[in-house]
């Protein structure tokens, strides 16, 4: 008897601004979505625990639950029973996947978001069939994972894949993370919208009217949109951002020699925009380009539900 | 019946200046070494293929063979049928593994030099009963292997682990790959003797009686018993080494959480010179290392024999 003949399986995603709960069938189909707001990180988790829980109950309308997979940002052990640490949300160590059985009565599993959106890809996006693969997940940072045979390489501590603080430039710019020169300082939307605002300095941008001049109000929509109407500031930014995501993915590749490399996450939304510039940048920085099989790089196919059907996949069949 | 019933079984290693075969017992253990000159690259395939004929019967001494490991330094194919390229061996596709069966009269079996290692560790020595470890060899580049499981991870073309060639400085060092920047530019035998070097020309150093004050003869070893002597040029060269293989393997780290970090090679024969100043980079450059477990960074156990004791592997058992 599968998952499904016994109610129905929610995939929820939990990140730092929002909570995405929905029904998610055996062949990665989302419906019945529901959308709750994250509390932020100075309230205490119960409230957190209420979102979650809330956006749950909405999404199965009354059904019964056959399961429940959860996809939260933030560093979740090994065992998949609690969240470490997680930069947007108060989580610390709590026991969240116990916690969300008793509240719920019914079976949940824990992993974190970028695993989940890995495994999205695994099954049912542009990694399917691969016998390995690299996921680089494009947000705020980047996250990712390592897939073998379709399952996520997780880590001596579930912490494999945080591609986003391998260093590349020695003394290079400050990241969050109190490190300087870290990838994600350099090919992430944050990197995308501040390369934006440096360039406006120097030169006209549509950029200038959609802020009124003011370069602070810059949001990574905005980039992908000025760059659709043609817009050169946006573009260059574009560019710099897709030539370190190469640069940065030929160092992966020349460590895991991967069969693709799939992109993800809500800047991989500008598609080859972003993609062109960065499969120049791993031709040219991979080594022995010439004489190997250079992988594909391709865009994710599972778009902003990814989370949410990694997630489920946990309950339904997480590793193929 | 196990092949040491039926004979011997002989591990070969060949490197761009030596063939190192010996025959290996069940437990890791090299005898009956035999030694040649590798031929060099401008000679033709058949006269390589004479050396290693030569050494293995050697090393063999008269006793039927139960079969032949050889460990090659270059790009074997996933296969192991095929050295596709090898910048100090004249091979170029060569299917090395036939031909030798053909001429031994055996079972061959064929793996990169620094896979082969890595089996050495995970078998006999500092990666045994590792979950995951990430295995760095440290020569006259940076070669290396992630393991999974006691298992080498090959890749989609047979190609992981090719570590020495992550970009680390953009635009920085030029390499022999064609590329800038390399990890191994910065951490490696080359770049402690070009430190050296460096250093010679600022300060005294006993590394100017040893050479006769000519820089271009400074070799690794004469770096490590300056270092030894108590010599501070050899040390800051370790030193700047040693800091920068923490730092590359941090970023590693990062990406795939191993269990243990083992560097083997010949530069890691200076033990706690080169491991000390790394194990302090790895901790300043890993990201979250305050809440997260730092994988330990140990020597490799097995010496200039991992080689031939992980080629014997793939005939005796290769993968646990």
């Amino acid at each position: 008897m599968s998952p499904s003949d016994r109610g129905v399986v929610v995939g929820v995603d939990i990140g730092g601004t929002k909570v995405l709960a929905g029904v998610v069938d055996a062949a990665g189909r989302v419906s019945d979505t529901a959308r709750r707001t994250t509390p932020g990180r100075r309230v205490r988790t119960r409230q957190v625990e209420d979102a979650l829980v809330g956006a749950i109950l909405e999404s199965a309308d009354g059904r019964p639950l056959a399961g429940v997979g959860v996809a939260a940002a933030g560093f979740v052990d090994s065992s998949g029973e609690r969240v470490m640490f997680a930069p947007h949300l108060p989580w610390q160590g709590e026991p969240l996947r116990a916690l969300l059985e008793d509240r719920l009565g019914c079976q949940v599993r824990l992993d974190n978001d970028a695993n989940c959106a890995a495994r999205a890809e695994a099954h049912h996006g542009a990694a399917r069939g691969a016998g390995s693969a690299l996921v680089i997940t494009m947000g705020t940072g980047i996250g990712g994972a390592v897939l073998l045979d379709g399952r996520v390489l997780r880590g001596a501590n579930g912490m494999a894949g945080e591609f986003g603080h391998m260093q590349v430039v020695p003394g290079g710019q400050e990241c969050e993370c109190g490190r300087r020169g870290c990838w994600e300082q350099y090919s992430s939307g944050n990197a995308l919208v501040r390369n934006a605002r440096a360039l406006m300095a120097e030169e006209p941008s549509v950029l200038a009217e959609m802020t009124a001049g003011s370069p602070d109000r810059v949001t990574g929509p905005m980039v992908t949109s000025a760059a659709e109407q043609g817009d050169l500031v946006a573009r260059r930014a574009f560019g710099s951002v897709g030539d370190w995501l190469g640069i940065g993915t030929a160092s992966l590749v020349a460590a895991l020699d991967p069969e693709v490399v799939v992109i993800g996450g809500g800047v991989s939304a500008a598609g080859d925009r972003l993609l062109e510039p960065a499969r120049a940048a791993l031709q040219r920085t991979l080594v022995g380009a010439a004489h190997r099989v250079v992988p594909e790089l391709v865009a994710a196919r599972s778009g902003p539900q990814a989370g949410m059907i990694g997630a489920a996949l946990l309950v339904t069949g997480a590793e193929r």
